[in-house]
């Protein structure tokens, strides 16, 4: 039976599109209709998850998640995601909420780690994924040690996602490679990309296959939950 | 005041993402929350408009449509659109049974081709379109010549879209430059993209400034009939 895919999207709008077209490029189908029925609200409205957990913003996210995944559930998803791994920081809260499974991205990321057999895996996401733990939590329960960036690094990653990815200006080669080469300092296997803003770098600069793409794993995921088929794995 | 953009995707899912992908990108906007609200229904399950207007299918797309249209207004979507060319063949019905307004994408991109001054225009579009007339119709309407290829080259046109971009294949620059010669054989000042599977092609080809991508037109007027600026115009 095929399962109709909810996105809770606009955590941000490109990583929610580039999500989209991953789902459609990694789907094994020959026409229109063998593609994943697929809604997505781009909700835009949603407030900036970082800001909330770090205590700089009263606006707390989760409700209009919760709100979200009713109306897509309603609309006729039967399986929710959500393209923003710092959002996973509310996931018990989110699935509480929801009418229907929602998949969560961070574990299946730590999970096709330990596939991988990493040992020890870094972690680039943002402050507000970081201090939630969400990452470390889950790769510790696949025996995997995870690593953080020092604190220079972590505000390059964070200028990364917020003043270039969501800002809609282009992350150069050079920038990136200052960020590659601290973190390949922390003598990790892996290096996770757990901001999907990360993932849309990836996109870009065609990032090494020592990289885990968490939105990558997640179309995986949600087009085998939706019971299609893979015609390629990418992770 | 800002709009809610409601899209009727799956048609196809790929030019759907790519889209959504457009607007993001031509938004004006430095953060998540200055993006326009959108809400996608990638409806997979909507029949190939082409054959059911050549007789080759009894399956009619319009109450699919419609359907999709009354689901997306009662989500909360203020305007429609519907990035399928074909699927503008039946437009008067579909907006008499929308709640809410549907952006005409070939209309406005005959007013694009208007506004470059064109005389003589060509069309690129599945069968569907070319014998419905839709867009010679808004051509003529905006005092254009609109001129479309001969047998020969209508059917590599249709084979670009269904067995190369639906089916997921790649379209070589050999393939495409057959058929760009076969219409600058027409004498025309502008050629249109008028099926998104062409629009996907622009996108990975890079075709040059003589064409007009209908895609790229339905995500301008999108953003700014939601009551949002553009960061840039391509078309």
């Amino acid at each position: 039976m095929k399962k109709t895919l909810g996105i809770i999207g606009g955590v941000g709008p490109l990583a929610t599109m580039f999500l989209g077209e991953m789902i459609v490029r990694l789907t094994k189908a020959s026409k229109d209709q063998e593609h994943v029925h697929t809604i997505i609200d781009n909700d835009t409205c949603i407030p900036d998850r970082t800001n909330y957990i770090l205590g700089r913003s009263d606006e707390n996210p989760v409700p209009v998640i919760i709100r979200d995944a009713q109306k897509l559930a309603n609309y006729g998803a039967d399986v929710i995601c959500i393209p923003c791994n710092t959002a996973h920081s509310f996931y018990e809260e989110i699935q509480k909420g929801s009418p229907v499974p929602v998949l969560h991205m961070i574990r299946e990321t730590a999970k096709r780690a330990r596939n991988f057999e990493a040992r020890k895996v870094a972690i680039l996401a943002t402050d507000g994924t970081i201090s939630s733990k969400v990452y470390q939590q889950a790769l510790l329960e696949e025996g995997i040690t995870p690593v953080v960036p020092d604190e220079r690094t972590q505000k390059l990653v964070m200028s990364v996602i917020y003043d270039y990815v969501k800002a809609g200006k282009e992350v150069t080669n050079e920038l990136w490679t200052e960020i590659e080469e601290a973190v390949l300092n922390l003598h990790c296997d892996r290096i996770i990309l757990g901001c999907t803003e990360l993932s849309v770098v990836n996109k870009n600069l065609h990032l090494g296959e020592c990289y885990i793409d968490s939105l990558i794993v997640l179309a995986e995921t949600a087009i085998l939950q939706c019971g299609y088929e893979l015609n390629k794995t990418l992770q």
